[in-house]
């Protein structure tokens, strides 16, 4: 049943809408603005455009951040130097309003959704975090499969179930968020796996391990990639390697695309999250913007297989969809441009 | 009489609160976040903290544009493709908030105001510009003095007076914009002559121009830069070259960092405008933040000067104060980082 409502949403993402892309470049062409002084504004506004079949595009004063919250097995390996009960500690900020994910929300304007679907520490009862979860912590990918197929299609569908529920209370632009100690180690083999990059090139520091903890991750690293079936499918995968909060991930691009709401991408997390996506449907990615250029190096090798270029580099890896919030201003100034500016012909000029 | 008050705004400019700066620093490293992970947020942050002498720093919800409107005698030169009249033109469509200026304001939550200091043309009667005008355009440049060093002074204070104004009705933070045909044109003489820079290095593409005009353009900076006193100071280096709108700009920089409120730089003309500003008042710089790379050369090479890094690179060329305004949310978010987020200790992990 599970397998069936995922093909369901598989189905319902639609490619980009070539006739309202076509109108925002005419659009665009028209304004009273010198040819291209819009630079990557007036292009993403045509993007915006052929995501939501709409020109000129949605406001998108309504943006949602769902901060998907998993912890990782391959924690034991001595990936991360910091405990794995910071994930249920760093959940708890968040849905209190007092991360850096809460004050950047606040200063853009933006609402935050907490989804655990895989934290290994048990919560307080009273917290605001949305129950998705499908684990308590993933299984050692190192040694086995970090989830089963069913728990990765289930952390899937909650992503899904979650974005789907904030499409229907109104937002119009998704935007992901992460928290789990040790993600960025399941991302870099996520991401080496779909760009065929080897462990090296793959691995970063995450929140700044030292040169011993990199070398170590890159050995772990190499072994996951060493344990993957050569044929494995994009669902196989992500159950191999996990973790849920990328599974989660995942399914918030698939809903957000099949709603025709655009998702800005964070980190490194969400670049492994939507080259899974892009596997299991390439049209995906016409609704995707990539938000914030993280330092990790599987961001740049992910969002360079997307076709995607980030519209902010500030040098920022704190993760929790940080990086991405500061880009949700922008896309709504991309789509302002497109419904308020007066073209030469309203002059008089045309 | 003006000279006064030139000299009396001089003096109020602080220079960088350091112990504000130093709480900033320090709560930054309090923060439940990894070290480092904030980036040049986390930068951005101890430098807003700096120049307003709090931490936190305001809110900088109130955040208020001026777009300082000029045309330029050098326009004569054939340097420019476009018809002097569209100066006015375009200051009358931001009045009437259907400009790019106007659409990303209304984007991202921040006041126009257009302050006419030297438009060549008659404006409607009912249009809600502030007049300032000083000139109806400069003089060529290329031929004699763009402006008398009475007419500099009062265009500089005229900006200085709206960025005052905008100041006193609860503003917490500036944005530099601009109209003027040609003004790329006298910010590549400004940049040369105050970096040290050649023509050709400090001379760009403008709106678009084609490559003989380009050739025009360098040779009338050429032609500007040899008429120049080798020991002209600030004022009459802004006389010399124009625009009015330089010299405005220049008074809404001094008046911001006057009032320990930040001002946001947007492309070319600002930076020219900064780096006559910096040499009347040093410590007029800890006031300034980058918001755009502009494409112009000049840009570059006067961020560089200023020692500043732009915030954002989306290779806009728009002017109008556009790209800048897109840097407001990120100022607003480095604020908040530092008001909102728990440290380690609120946490109990301190």
């Amino acid at each position: 049943m599970a397998t069936d409502a995922l093909s369901d949403l598989l189905a319902r993402v639609p490619p980009a809408d070539p006739d309202a892309a076509t109108d925002a470049e005419a659009r665009l062409a028209a304004l009273a603005t010198p040819p291209g002084a819009l630079g990557d504004l007036g292009a993403l506004g045509v993007r915006l455009a052929g995501s939501t079949a709409r020109c000129p595009p949605p406001t998108f004063e309504h943006a949602t951040v769902v901060v998907a919250a998993g912890d990782h097995g391959v924690h034991a390996q001595g990936v991360s130097p910091w405990p794995q009960a910071i994930t249920g500690l760093m959940a708890t900020t968040v849905a209190e309003g007092r991360a850096g994910v809460s004050a950047i929300a606040n200063a853009v304007g933006a609402e935050v959704v907490v989804l655990d679907v895989g934290i290994a520490t048990e919560l307080p009862d009273d917290v605001a975090v949305h129950d998705g979860r499908v684990v308590a912590g993933t299984r050692d990918a190192t040694l086995e499969d970090a989830l089963t197929r069913e728990e990765a299609t289930a952390a899937l569908l909650a992503g899904a179930l979650t974005a789907q529920r904030a499409v229907g209370e109104g937002t119009q632009l998704l935007v992901t968020g992460d928290l789990g100690i040790a993600n960025t180690t399941a991302s870099a083999v996520l991401v080496a796996a779909c760009t065929g990059t080897d462990a090296a090139a793959a691995t970063g520091r995450g929140t700044g391990i030292d040169d011993e903890t990199l070398a170590r991750k890159v050995a772990v690293v190499e072994q996951v990639l060493a344990r993957l079936p050569a044929d494995v499918d994009p669902l196989g995968l992500l159950a191999a390697v996990g973790g849920a909060e990328h599974a989660a991930l995942v399914g918030v691009l698939l809903a957000g695309a099949a709603n025709r709401v655009p998702v800005v991408l964070d980190g490194v997390i969400a670049g492994a999250a939507a080259l899974v996506a892009q596997r299991l449907a390439p049209q995906v990615v016409d609704h995707l913007v990539a938000g914030h250029r993280s330092s990790e190096p599987g961001a740049t090798l992910a969002l360079a297989h997307l076709g995607l270029e980030p519209l902010l580099d500030l040098r920022m890896r704190l993760g929790e969809g940080s990086g991405a919030l500061l880009a949700v201003p922008i896309v709504r100034a991309a789509s302002a441009v497109l419904r308020d500016v007066a073209t030469l012909a309203d002059l008089g000029a045309g």
